[in-house]
């Protein structure tokens, strides 16, 4: 996937989300899967929200991953002018934990679908990415394959080493 | 306030919300405040929201209600896009019972209020138009206060009738 | 998409949610996308879950819908064993109205996410993954254009009505 | 604006809620609304609370924002007894994060509006103060579309420089 | 307590609540304990409720119980006003089912408590004014006591009948 | 199991519960497990509670399945008492859907566990109760094997007719 | 009130809670009321619970505080023995926030109130105490309306100083 | 119970969860109940939860521990496929308090349950393991009662201690 062109578009209403909204972009990087990030508020810049999602497709975006939080509109907002697929990040929020930013993004009447992951999980929202573009892209899909090994190696390993010292070690080991 | 030009525009995610937006209508008539009704979708016509939201204000409105439920965008985007105060109607829901239509019209970040109202309680918006055109217009002002003084003439009547028939007569009273 | 293969496969954690998720099937049937639909229960029948999800993508399978209730862990677990996009719908629940069914679907760790749409939202599934093929496929893509323009379209005709017959007139006309 | 006289009343019911509520006094500054600040508790000096809501009026108030926690009755309680806009901010609290503020301050029965901001969002009050005087003092109506652009402008400025230095220079500079 | 004197202030907030609030009325007329019962709003009819409040206590009241739904107000300013102990019923909401009700009035601040009952359980508000009585009346104390005694001897009754007849007969007896 | 021995005590707080209980007593007579079942308040019959905690285990029982609903406290005190292992069913009430009940029953201190099953779940309480019959008493070990052979057959014959007769006639089918 | 009799019992499930509840007795103090302060685990002392509940009367105790968190059975269970009044203070709690506690306290079914305050909020239990023990005692009644003048008399000061230095003095007065 | 096969097996979905899972090892240790624990996660190693679940029986195991949060699907999941009784530990997250967790453990479907304590509860759960098992060893039923005595004595010591010294020395005690 070494063309320079962006397939996924990650925004974000603030850049005060950025901290939860990296973790998309390090997942695509792991994946190599050229991707573009920037910030776009539905409530603040409403316009270039607009105009973000209207030239997306135009632009080469396949897929769109969009995080907010309380009354969170962006990736709604954005699903509502693109055909591409909309990811949604619910991203937690201060007062009310992100159910917030969960029920605002979700809830999402019929004919506008946007696909949520877990509140502030943003690296899954990149993995989706990848799944998604794996049914057109065989490499990504390959890469999800190999990504998935490499989750049950990594689980298996803590898992033989947990049956290994036991739990005191383990859980001191852990606190080095 | 006889004049043709509408004060108040009523927009509304889909025509299942009229069924409680009209509350919000019969509050203005009561009160003689013109106003305009229509259905704008912030989902499925974005463009059309859009338009509504920028010329709202030369059009003449001075106050927005908006209703709409789930993922409820359409108060918050409007709210984005005029300098009118915008009346948020969380929209009860089947499944969550509006919950969803609350924290997605209230919780708005900082910089795009959105006067949020009861689940439902579209008359309050209607009244809460009325309250916020009473600064400018002292004829709509007197007639809130009038507003006030018949609600609290109506819970007297019943609260002497309550007293003097007692809760056995008032409730078989109340089912005839 | 006149081809017999199935591109997308719609299971359900058991028959009482057919009456919910037969509006995904309905939604592929509209854009032209074969589909095949049956009922796997990740709790009645692990193994035939086990089986449908690893043998998904070779029977060419290219996303997958599963639709499932209370603790509802049909779609988490198709998406842990298959690397093709999982959309999942909360199925309402009649104690806690589909909160569990959402918690139990959206709030998957990082490695496997799951693509979740509203409570009962099955329709919106149908459209999502029409969307994420809408990536490989242009006429589907095409499709899904020409679907957000009928919705428009629907839209503008109610809202032109309610305009000219005011919200008395357009009431009575949908109470018969 | 340069009248002494106080246009909006800024009320709350402890000391403890002043580093919440002072957002709205700035936020009025920066509009030059003139303002009066107090504490008003409704449980603690209920006389003195009747008395701040019936004079309010004619002390020259226009819009009055009320903010409070827990069973927070302070707006509603305002609300039920002047004819004025009442800008209600729940308060987030130590045990339920401000829910059940939310709902005090929201959930208010037909007759009695209180327009309801997010939790904690002393600010929006502040701002939807300035909406609602505007719609009878243009320089307010003019600040307040400045005050949009402003924001408009500083999201961009963070967008074009996140777009620039990409996200790892980005965050590292918001740490210095 | 066959004085003519009423112990006992039953209000509540609007004659809707009446259906609920009269199983307070039956249990103290179970107990003979002279009530009085009547309307009072604190958002339609703040003088009133302040009255009755500050009144109520020269009037020979030793106990309220207020009932009220959604953003309950009259419990909470009751207590605000008098020394007497409140009892607050929150009502069962159309929309949040009465979870607005109870945080509204039992998350008081410190200083003014509300002795709050389940959510409707206005039968359990009049057994607690019961309670509260009976530290002073031997009379009501000795009435407290028989009441558990009769609970018991009813449980045990329909105990007895299960035991005897099982849940088949016991439920077909149950429906005729 | 064909002894006259009561193995499993099926216990509720109140005679309303018993539609909801029943269902765990028809598992267990599926499974030929001897059981008794009658009601006990912890609330309205305390020392009848206390007595049949205290017995329980002398008596022969050996798991408990106790339902309650609303502060539900039966299947925590009985769970205080006795030795055996106790197995909790929260009842849905008609006010917080049993989230109350599942709150009073799950969230016991350390030092007294209750096994709770989910909301109005009672079959799922009769089968707990069988599985850990189970690690005794081979008989009942096999019947759980088999039982979960016959729910994965029913799933598998829905499946396969849904398979062959597509969604439509199965629905017109079910409503037959 | 200088009798050594306790009128009121302050208990609490574990010595965990007594930093929450320390402030009934605080309260009570101010009050002159005499107390007496004990632990009394409804799960983890079960008969001990049931001899306190069962003899708090004959022991001269008038009113019955009861604090606990989680599934929170103690107020319940000792207002199902005794006839006194039973105050329940519901502790918060560090999974879901005291909400738990609530719902296990203030849910209770029809025949055994538990008059519930705020979540951790012991100080307005033992103010609660003060308002029911002043229908018997004049004293205790004289000095309810004292404390409240008190609080009246506090929230005043603060209102003057902070009208009169402004919000940003008061601010940094308070930090130093 | 000094054999050298494990009775009961501890899972988990990650080892993030061990610090909290290893409170059930802990009471097992105390009653000398042999365990085995490992990491066995639903989502990233299904094939493995498969294994383990399949074999749990054959591999000597009486009772499994599983331990999850988010979307938590191994106790429903392994349940799914063991006729062993599972109990579930929902796990505290960072988002949503554990309460996802619970949901998605606690609200299985008719057929499969869980038995479920308290969040993030692992002790409880243990202690459970123990009750159950205790059915079948007279050895591990005497050591519950033990237990359940040791308890008793714990806050008796506590109880007099607090009367004997007050609240304010044993609070100063406490802080030491």
């Amino acid at each position: 996937m070494s063309s320079d062109k962006a397939l996924v578009g990650i925004i974000m209403g603030s850049d005060s989300d950025l901290i939860v909204m990296k973790e998309a972009a390090k997942v695509l990087e792991e994946f190599n899967i050229n991707y573009e990030m920037t910030i776009v508020s539905a409530h603040r810049t409403p316009q270039r929200m607009f105009d973000y999602a209207r030239y997306a497709e135009s632009q080469g975006l396949e897929v769109i991953i969009a995080g907010a939080g309380g009354a969170a509109h962006l990736p709604g907002m954005v699903a509502a002018i693109t055909p591409l697929p909309v990811i949604g990040v619910p991203v937690k929020t201060s007062t009310l934990n992100g159910l917030d930013s969960l029920f605002s993004i979700v809830q999402m009447p019929a004919g506008v679908p946007v696909a949520t992951v877990a509140i502030n999980n943003a690296a899954n929202a990149g993995l989706l990415a990848a799944q998604i573009l794996g049914i057109k892209y065989p490499v990504i899909r390959d890469a999800v394959k190999k990504y998935k090994e490499n989750m049950k190696a990594d689980v298996c390993a803590k898992a033989e080493k947990l049956e290994a010292i036991g739990y005191k070690s383990y859980l001191s080991d852990s606190e080095k």
